[in-house]
């Protein structure tokens, strides 16, 4: 048996090709991988391939790619089949992990959202996401066209990563604040003032980011918030021991001087923070998401497709839009 | 301090209120929380909304209704807020606690979904459902004219009452068996076999029904099903002791007299059943649920509104499509 982490990339993997209606190559795989939040080279896929081969469970076509066998397509079935469920909050948890970004120093990785546009609608989108730009994290974003090889990105469109509002919890864990990710959701704004969490889906128990059912959804209503300071707008909330609160705020602080906000609420309280429930002796902390950005872009009908929580990404490579 | 039943009652009145834009009567109220699964007649209603006048939480404006004050929009916010993220889960086991389907003696109360079509779309709508009945639970259904006291139909629409598969949930409690639905699915079936789960969501954490937010995103492949054999359909898996399975199976073939299937598998083993965790000593059922005849509906681009987990409905009023 190997590690489980080199388990976890060869299932994906598995799932990657499985789920293609030809064979796949290394590289198609490598972009997709990056696309889960997997960083994994070319080579290391070609390394990951043999041994899916060597198990049966793949096999190559000359120069295409590869397909799974349906040996592969067995073992996929009942591979990691407890934690499937777990798998979006553990991919979050790989994330935050691998979050480094520094308050002081100004440097580090975050982690980045990252939407698809087509070129034709990109100004339409930058104009659309700068007016939203208040209920997202950060104004900073990157920008990545077809060519790119930080990010793989479909022909005829634009890559954009937005901060991710879990780079928060890999921020508080590096300064020693145990942080859980415990809700998305839709938040209602009456008179620009964050009020209630109309719904909340927990980020533990299911297989799809809570955030990315909201968007497909299209529950928010950023536009009717910007035009009136009556709204909905997406939200997520974190608990950290109420012991933390003070260092916590800190953070929040520093953070405001590299151009990373976007907290709502943060309350010394147990019980509940704007309607989500929060455990006895924690407190509840509510970011409002990056994607927020997106999220007026889709109200007004441009199509957008979104990858909340995708990877990390050196913040200093981002810039004002 | 009132009892709970009437305080979540009073809750969900506030909830139908606050949602509209104008001062709303009785009988509309009353319509809607039937929708939401609450039976309660105009006049229980008419008593609800006394209690609610006296705590100054909503007020009246002569005949055309109440609306909610700045006491009672407070009041929304705090109450039951901890339970919110569990009202799918309790208005479910409120409904299965109410569910009395006899298979025996053939007679009784069963869980329905209603879903709303546009009249001009019923013939066609009611074709697709027919030609999907087998991925159902059963071919009989409740139609409902805009004239309908039993079910709320919108002006210009048809109700259509399909048999929920939580009905299953209320009929293993009738005989004894102790019994929780765990999930909602996607489930991806290969010739004509149920084959694994490719996306889970808990009924547990979350406040939209999963099979809601599977059928928002359009996830399913029915109409494929159909074609080739292979395709997703909309599914949900309960947990019961091992020491039921004898039992249970011994009513899913009772029910069968009754028209009522649907039944995918049922694992005398724990572990997981296709693909969804099954904790130690339970057994996992998976059953398609109900509403995959609208599903294929909604594949072919009619538009369609369900909710998921209704109400309940007697049985013997219902007929084949």
């Amino acid at each position: 048996m190997t590690d489980p982490q080199i388990e976890r990339k060869l299932i994906e993997i598995m799932r990657i090709i499985n789920e293609s209606d030809r064979p796949v190559g290394a590289r198609i795989i490598a972009d997709e991988l990056r696309n889960r939040g997997y960083n994994l080279g070319e080579r290391a896929v070609r390394y990951h391939l043999r041994i899916l081969d060597e198990r049966g469970f793949t096999e190559k076509h000359g120069y295409t790619g590869r397909s799974i066998t349906l040996k592969g397509k067995e073992e996929l079935e009942e591979a990691l089949i407890g934690d499937r469920l777990d798998f979006v909050i553990t991919r979050i948890e790989d994330l935050i992990y691998r979050t480094d970004y520094d308050p002081v120093k100004k440097q580090g990785n975050v982690i980045v959202n990252v939407s698809y546009v087509d070129k034709d609608d990109f100004e339409k989108t930058a104009g659309l996401m700068r007016s939203a730009i208040d209920y997202s994290i950060s104004p900073r974003v990157g920008i990545f066209e077809e060519d790119s090889e930080d990010i793989f990105v479909p022909t005829g469109k634009v890559g954009i990563a937005t901060v991710c509002s879990i780079t928060f919890d890999g921020i508080l864990l590096r300064h020693g604040i145990p942080v859980k990710p415990n809700f998305g959701g839709i938040l209602s704004v009456e008179n620009n003032e964050p009020v209630v969490f109309k719904d909340l889906i927990s980020y533990r128990g299911t297989s799809i980011d809570p955030i990315k059912i909201f968007l497909m959804r299209q529950s928010t209503s950023v536009t009717g918030l910007l035009q009136s300071g009556f709204g909905t707008i997406l939200a997520n909330m974190r608990s950290i021991p109420q012991s933390a609160v003070e260092n916590a705020s800190l953070l929040f602080q520093q953070l405001h001087e590299s151009d990373i906000g976007g907290l709502l609420a943060m309350d010394n309280e147990s019980g509940n923070v704007l309607g989500a429930p929060v455990d006895v002796g924690m407190s509840g902390i509510v970011v409002s998401v990056g994607v927020n950005a997106l999220a007026v872009v889709e109200e007004y009908g441009i199509d957008v497709t979104t990858r909340p929580v995708s990877t990390i990404m050196d913040y200093g490579t981002m810039k004002p839009l």
